[in-house]
């Protein structure tokens, strides 16, 4: 078993470089149930078991068809062993559609107090108790495997931003060895893989990685080490002139981005998928996405509001509540507050990548996204 | 319009005394949609404008069928004139039931700085900023007219516990002098009113009380002041000395109160209605109420267990989710954890009373409550 990618529409730019596409990608499914992604697709980040603040069916409601989890955080707690005995991290998430696991090595250079990197692995303490662990590449596809996601990352190494050229460099090389490695353990039958590429900024790297990581068995690929404190600009740009040098015929997966204005020109650029925790972790500020921008609902303004977050989206949130029980509920603390602002942003991103795929299936893409620019800058707050 | 309130099911007690009782209570609703309300029955508290954790639809599919809003927080925020602007409680919080809001007196009593009480009200301090506020009988009327709740409460005196006799004696007294004044204000033509009986932990003033309250005009009362610090036992004995010196054709509402335990005594005791904020706020600390008794979900023993929280419950969350991912999402802080604990209480409690309603009116209340207490009690933790 293995993925199939379809590509429906792929456009090419002006110099003739393919460019944005709609496709659909089939993954086998661990029940054979031949999961259907319509990409270009945006993934809801479910970090340690549950995409915060909302349950699966309000995901499947809100239009998602795949889900992200997180190997660094599943691992620490519940543990990877514990969730496989429990029937795998669909069962236990009740999660019906596919899921795509990170490969931890993000985390690991983020969130924990790094030890000790060298070409083997990385040793790390975890950020909630302090105790020392290691991944390697093999580690890392271990703890994958138990999870059982469909889509597993490869182990990579994330350099910060800004980095020495050496030091990314380095980190380019090493993410290609640790690649190599990871494909000599073997996954459950249902699983698919995709490699990740490195080179912090420099677009000589980015196209080596590119073209290095191509040459493998690879059932996808990812463009990671972007959006980590670049600016959109510097971001857009990477992604634009990697995702051309990677295999036309698979996948392209842009990591952890992100405002809806980078999904649109990463789209532009011809990626396939997307992940951000964006929409849920703001939702939780009080901040809300809608057509004619964003809209923070703390604000007093929409104490006596009786408009839904947004007029033209019909998720549970805008059928059912005003922004001003919305503020409300946001200004007593209510809990409740943030499960509703996550529902509306789901939707939004969601309703997005829908809007993004009529588009250019009906090759009006740079029309559409014009628009949807005019209308998105025109709330002042 | 006013409320119609008929008995099936009123068993008597070996000394021919008024004790458990079915019935409908039927609510004309703002918009006339006659709303009826299965008895004895159990409230949900939505104190700020929600059920915590939960949204209206999921209080309906517990099996709701009248919640309660709290005057006070109401008032405080986001104001009673808010949200008679905004189309009153009702469609504010998207519950198209009946509710019930209480006076305000018991939360002057218990949360706020209190400044001054005098026999024409109450001058207290808001528990939020500390701002000024006073409220009396008139005012109470007035802040649940703007509510538009179809249960208004008498605005009472509530003592603390322990209190002097003097001390009790009077707040009794004043909280007849206040019931009179509170019939004096007019409402919206759906609402309907509630007399409330104080007396604290004696026999003699709470018989008294309910004799003096039975004589105004109210559609059914209730005893407040009780479940504040005393035994459950003490309470429990109060409110059955109380009860059947109300007028046996009204409503009888225990308010605040309580475990399943107690609600299953007070029943036995001849109460129709009841509140508590018990479901919701245990759920919140993980503490879960099953068939078999209470469990902590936050304990170990839980962390590899397949089960649902109750193999006899049909929630959401029992249908969905293991103890061991409850477990695991409310170790790790997901407010997800929040929610489904707060589904199943409620569900549990409602379901608590459908059960007895099925009892009595099928003649088995005592053997019912005997085999509830033999599972409840099998849990040791």
């Amino acid at each position: 078993m293995a993925l199939k990618f379809e590509i429906r529409t792929q456009t090419k730019d002006a110099y003739g470089v393919p460019r944005a596409r709609t496709g659909t990608l089939t993954l086998p499914g661990k029940h054979g149930q031949n999961h259907q992604i319509h990409t270009p697709q945006f993934m809801p980040v479910g970090t340690v078991g549950s995409v915060k603040g909302v349950t699966t069916s309000e995901v499947r409601n809100a239009g998602a068809e795949i889900i992200l989890g997180n190997t660094y955080h599943l691992y620490l707690r519940p543990g990877h062993e514990r969730i496989e005995r429990l029937g795998g991290l669909h069962q236990f998430m009740n999660w019906d559609g596919p899921i795509l696991t990170d490969s931890g090595g993000f985390q690991v250079f983020s969130l924990s107090e790094l030890n000790k990197i060298d070409d083997d692995g990385v040793t790390f303490k975890s950020h909630i108790d302090g105790s020392t662990h290691r991944f390697t590449p093999e580690v890392s596809m271990e703890i994958q495997r138990a999870l059982e996601s469909d889509i597993v990352m490869a182990f990579d190494e994330c350099p910060p931003y800004p980095a020495e050229p050496e030091r990314v460099e380095a980190a380019m090389k090493r993410t290609f060895e640790w690649a190599k490695r990871g494909l000599e353990v073997p996954l459950k039958p249902h699983q698919n893989r995709f490699g990740i590429i490195q080179g912090g900024l420099s677009e000589e790297l980015r196209m080596k990685s590119a073209a290095e990581l191509s040459t493998l068995p690879f059932d996808g690929f990812a463009i990671g080490g972007l959006s980590i404190g670049e600016t959109p600009e510097l971001m857009q740009s990477m992604c634009k002139t990697t995702a051309p040098f990677l295999p036309i015929d698979k996948p392209k997966y842009l990591m952890g981005v992100g405002r809806p204005e980078d999904l649109i020109e990463c789209v532009r650029g011809g990626v396939d998928l997307f992940d951000c925790v964006m929409p849920t972790r703001n939702a939780r500020n009080g901040q809300v996405f809608t057509s004619t921008g964003k809209l923070n609902i703390r604000n007093a303004e929409f104490a006596d509001d009786e408009r839904p977050l947004d007029e033209n989206c019909d998720c549970d949130t805008c059928r059912n509540y005003s922004r001003a029980y919305l503020r409300h509920l946001f200004a007593a603390g209510e809990i409740l507050a943030l499960r509703l602002n996550t529902i509306h942003n789901l939707q939004f991103y969601l309703d997005l990548m829908h809007q993004i795929r009529e588009a250019i299936d009906q090759n009006r893409f740079d029309d559409w996204a014009e628009n949807f620019y005019t209308n998105y800058h025109a709330r002042k707050d």
